[in-house]
Formats: structure tokens, C-alpha cells, sequence
């Protein structure tokens, strides 16, 4: 088996060697830009590994990670544009560097690529399964990003609604990465589902976190600016559960400061912070994201595939969603 | 043998019968909008002619029609947005009725689905090639598209240069359907292969044409202003022509009016139309355009297929490609 240090530069290795170094340049070098910002390049990591429970010859699952890392991408450079975000990785978003049309056409290009790494797959008889799942998750990211667009105006979301939608937008993707990766390995159709549960659970949880550290994270290694969301009033699974929890007059307070727009936001973040700690949001959202970490973690206990096996990608699990003390 | 009519009829209740109407609305409404615009559904008949010249059961063709359809529109909406169009079809384009992002993000789902019409084909074992020629095409419409976008502001265009961009823009799509039609009905690959380069011709031919009409077109059964290109300054197969045939002195006096915007836009088309016509850009258009269109009936008689059966496609592309007196 191979350490997820050594499958991921394995991948790196396979990105350089598979550059889009083509022409027109106006089209392509943006690809390429986007594609070299960096990231922990999660989604082709636990493709690898979970093909790696099964088969050593890791070379063959390369190119549907790579498909799967150049999706993420694409749905990040569109999904930049819709928000207006000027930085993506701490660097210049495409629409930024070049200008919107570049980001709508050479996103575009993208998911035609990764469709095309996909069919580079030798194994011709898993291709129509392989290409489902993948157009099944990919609708599920679409579907997902419009659930948030629309949640931002919605005058009402319910927690269960706010759950659906990461599971579209974020776990998805990762979903099918696993599910990919057992299938390509020739896993029983029980171990490819169970894979693809684990990483909708572990997807599930991994936002739940995010949402979780952009209030209790450390500012030094969450890599964005703490309070974030409750500046951008967005209705993260803190706030739906502090407004579930709330008494009238906490409900009232917590409506106001998420309709504001003061230019003290610093102000802003605390008193939110403030609300979430009298109604123990943390542990609340702490528990939420253990609950579906442990239910990932039962996905991968119930593979065919012996327990030492399993250290690495329950080792990924927990390093992503490490306590917040 | 069905008629033309009779396949569009067909593609028509398949289309009716397979409407987005999924949640959420925000998403798949716009996709049903731009779908139930009209058009001549060219590329969906295309291929089930192209089908059925090898076979009667039109029904296993509808699922491919119908992809080609969704790309094609899909690839309408985010162009309209690039070229900022208010109008498609006499009717509001999508970012204009709902917003920009309603238009990238439905036109990414789209795409999506576009693919998965693809995997719905029943005969599996042909799927890896379909999606193969269909993901070659689809970058083909987007790498002519980052051309098109190139010339509008390059100094200096061929026409070699221009014919390669409208192969990839308009006529690749159109030989990927005629390919998958004849792939779908179980043709060799030889007659594969020539319906491609049929589709590339008659694709080509098509554009040749769209440009003589915008100049010599009739107002009312063109479908868009005359003259239109000449007012956008576009280099088209004509003013290409004219710049290569031109003496120093018209050379001249076109390069200052297609740089122009003048308030007096009839004025603009009447000067440089007064310069095709010396020039005799008309015919040189006609001659290049019938160069293609008898290339693609040649295409079409080196098929394995009885002369009779040929006629609908031709008289297809006859009627695509009328003269203009």
C-alpha cells in the first residue's frame, strides 16, 4: 500500500506530465493557472486510496483523479465568478486575472476535459458506469450551488435543507471520487456504495468543520479571515442551529445582526460569537460533524477489506476534521 | 425511410416528453426557456438521418439527438453572455431574462446533462466512442469560440485561419452528430468517417453562407438585420476576401470603415457592400461555398449506400444553402 504522501505526488506527478499546454493559449493557460494554485488536491488523493485498498497498479486510476481534481476546479472558477471572489488560494481568481468571459470558456473547457480523462480510462467495460457517477455528482454540485445561491435570499431555511445542500455542493464530489476508485479496482458493487457513503458522510462533516472553524478556527492555519461568513451574513450551521435555539429575544438579536451590514464588522463578529457561545453552538456543531464522522468511519468498517488497511484513510478522515479545543 | 418532417416530429415529442423539469426551478426553468425557443433543430435531424440511413428503429437515435441539441444550446447561452446579446431568436437571452450567473450555471448543467443523454443510449458498447467524438467536438465549439474571440481584436486574420475557426465553431458539432448517428446504426467506419467530413462541409458551407446572407440576404426571411457583421466590424469570409483582393487605395478605405462606428450605420454598409460589389466578393463567397457544399454531396455518394436513399440529405443541404440572386 501506498502512504497518501506518496500517492498524492504520484498525482503531482501525473498533473505536470498531463499540463494543458495546448492551444489557442487565450483558453488554455488559464487552466493550467488555476490548476497549479495548489490545495491539498483531496478529492484525486482518496480516489487514489480507495482504489489503493484494492490494487497496487495506482497508474490506472490516475487519470479518472485528475478528472476529478480538473471538475473541482471548474466548479471553483465559476463558482468564483457567480460570488465575485477577487482571490482564490490567496491569488488572483481567473475572472480576475483575465476577465469573465475567459472564466465562463475555459471552465467550460475544463468539464469537457475531465470528461475526456475519464475516457482515457483503459478499462473500456467500467467507462458508462464510471462516466454516470461522474454526471450524477457533477448535476449534484450544479444543484447544490443553486440550493446556495437561493439560500442566501430565502427568508427561511430549515437545518435539514442547509444538510442536503453541502451534501449536494461538497460531499458529492468527493462521493464519486471514492466510488470511483473501488469500482475502477474492481470492488463488489457493496463496497463501491459504501465507499461512496463514506465520502458523503466524510463530506458532510468536512463542511460542518469549515463552517465551525471560520468561527472557532485559528486564523493562522484556517487560511481565511475568521468571522468571514458571519460577515457575509451567510446561513452556515451555526446560525440555523442558533436560530433554532434561540429564545425570542436572542432570535431577534441574531436576525438583525445577520441582516446588518455595519461598517464595524469586527464588532459584528464578536457579538455573533457571543450568541453562538450562550447556546453552545460549538458543541452542538461539534457533535453534528462527530456524528457524521463516526458514521464514516462505520462505512469504511463495514468494507471487505482487513482493519490495517483502513489506518490511512481514517488517519485523512480525522486530520481533516480535527477538534477545534 | 422517414421524411425530414417526420424525424423532426419525432425529435420534437422525445424533446416534449423529456422536459427539465426538475428542481430547482431556479437552475432548470432557464433550460427548459432557451430549449422551447424554436430553431431548426439541425443538428438533432442531421443525426437521425445520418442514422437512418442504415436503420428504421429511430427511437435509439433520440437519446443522442437530443444531446447534441442540449450542447448546442448550451453553447448559445454562454456565448450570448460573452458577446453581452440581448436577443436570441427574436426572443430575451438568458442572462438577460434571469442574470448572468442564472446563465453560466444552467448552461453548465447543460453540458451535464448534455452527457448524460449520451450514457442513456442503450447500446453500452458503442458509449466510450459516441462520448469520445462528442467530447473532441464540444472542445472544438469552445477552442473556436476562444478564436473568434481572438480575431475580433487581432490585427491580421487569414482566411485559412477563418475557415479552420468556423470548422471548429459551427461545422465540428455538426460532423459529430452526422458520425454519431451512423456509429449508433452499426455504419463501418469508413462511412463513419465520411459523414463526419460531410458534416465538416456542409458545417462549412453553412457559415459561408450565414456571412453572403448577412450582406445579400433578404430582411425578412434572414432573421436578422442586414448588414449586421459589417456594423460589428466582424471579419467574415467576405471582408477577408476583399482585404486580400483589394488595391492599396480600397484596401485602405475598407481597413478605416470596418474600424469605424459611425452614428450613420446604413451609410457604413451601404460603403463597404459598394466595395464587395467592385470587388466582386459575392461570387468569390458563392464559388468557396459551393466548393464545400460539392464536397459534402461527394462525402455523401462514397457512402455504402443505394443513390435514393441519399436524396433527403441532400436536398437538405440544397436547402440550407439557397442562392442568393
Amino acid at each position: 500500500m501506498y502512504t497518501v504522501k506518496a500517492l498524492k505526488s504520484l498525482f503531482l506527478e501525473y498533473m505536470e506530465a498531463n499540463k494543458f499546454d495546448y492551444s489557442p493559449r487565450e483558453l488554455f493557460e488559464p487552466v493550467d493557472y488555476i490548476l497549479q494554485l495548489g490545495g491539498k488536491r483531496l478529492r484525486p488523493v482518496l480516489l487514489l486510496m480507495s482504489y489503493n485498498l484494492y490494487k497496487e497498479d495506482i497508474k490506472a486510476a490516475l487519470p479518472a483523479a485528475y478528472a476529478y481534481e480538473i471538475f473541482h476546479n471548474f466548479s471553483l472558477v465559476h463558482d468564483d465568478i457567480m460570488d465575485e471572489a477577487p482571490l482564490r488560494r490567496g491569488k488572483a481568481t481567473i475572472h480576475q486575472k483575465y476577465d469573465i468571459n475567459t472564466g465562463i470558456l475555459s471552465g467550460d473547457v475544463m468539464l469537457i476535459y475531465a470528461y475526456k480523462y475519464l475516457l482515457d480510462i483503459e478499462k473500456k467495460e467500467v467507462i458508462p458506469e464510471i462516466l454516470s457517477i461522474f454526471t450524477k455528482v457533477s448535476a449534484d454540485v450544479c444543484i447544490g450551488q443553486q440550493y446556495d445561491i437561493n439560500f442566501e435570499t430565502a427568508k427561511q431555511v430549515t437545518i435539514e435543507e442547509y444538510l442536503k445542500m453541502i451534501e449536494l455542493k461538497t460531499a458529492a464530489l468527493i462521493a464519486g471520487a471514492m466510488y470511483t476508485g473501488a469500482l475502477l479496482a474492481g470492488a463488489s458493487k457493496v463496497d463501491c456504495q459504501n465507499l461512496y457513503e463514506f465520502g458523503l458522510n466524510i463530506g458532510t462533516a468536512f463542511q460542518l468543520q469549515d463552517d465551525i472553524l471560520d468561527t472557532y478556527g485559528d486564523a493562522a492555519t484556517f487560511g481565511k479571515r475568521i468571522g468571514g461568513d458571519i460577515v457575509q451574513n451567510k446561513k452556515t450551521y451555526l446560525v440555523l442551529t442558533a436560530l433554532e435555539r434561540a429564545n425570542s429575544t436572542q432570535r431577534k438579536q441574531l436576525e438583525n445582526l445577520l441582516s446588518s451590514h455595519p461598517v464595524d464588522e469586527e464588532a459584528k463578529i464578536e457579538e455573533v460569537t457571543q450568541l453562538f457561545n450562550e447556546l453552545n453552538i460549538k458543541e452542538l456543531a461539534n457533535k453534528k460533524r462527530d456524528e457524521y464522522h463516526l458514521k464514516a468511519v462505520k462505512n469504511l468498517e463495514s468494507l471487505a477489506i482487513e482493519g490495517k488497511k483502513l489506518i490511512p484513510l481514517k488517519n485523512v478522515a480525522e486530520s481533516l476534521l480535527k477538534r477545534v479545543q
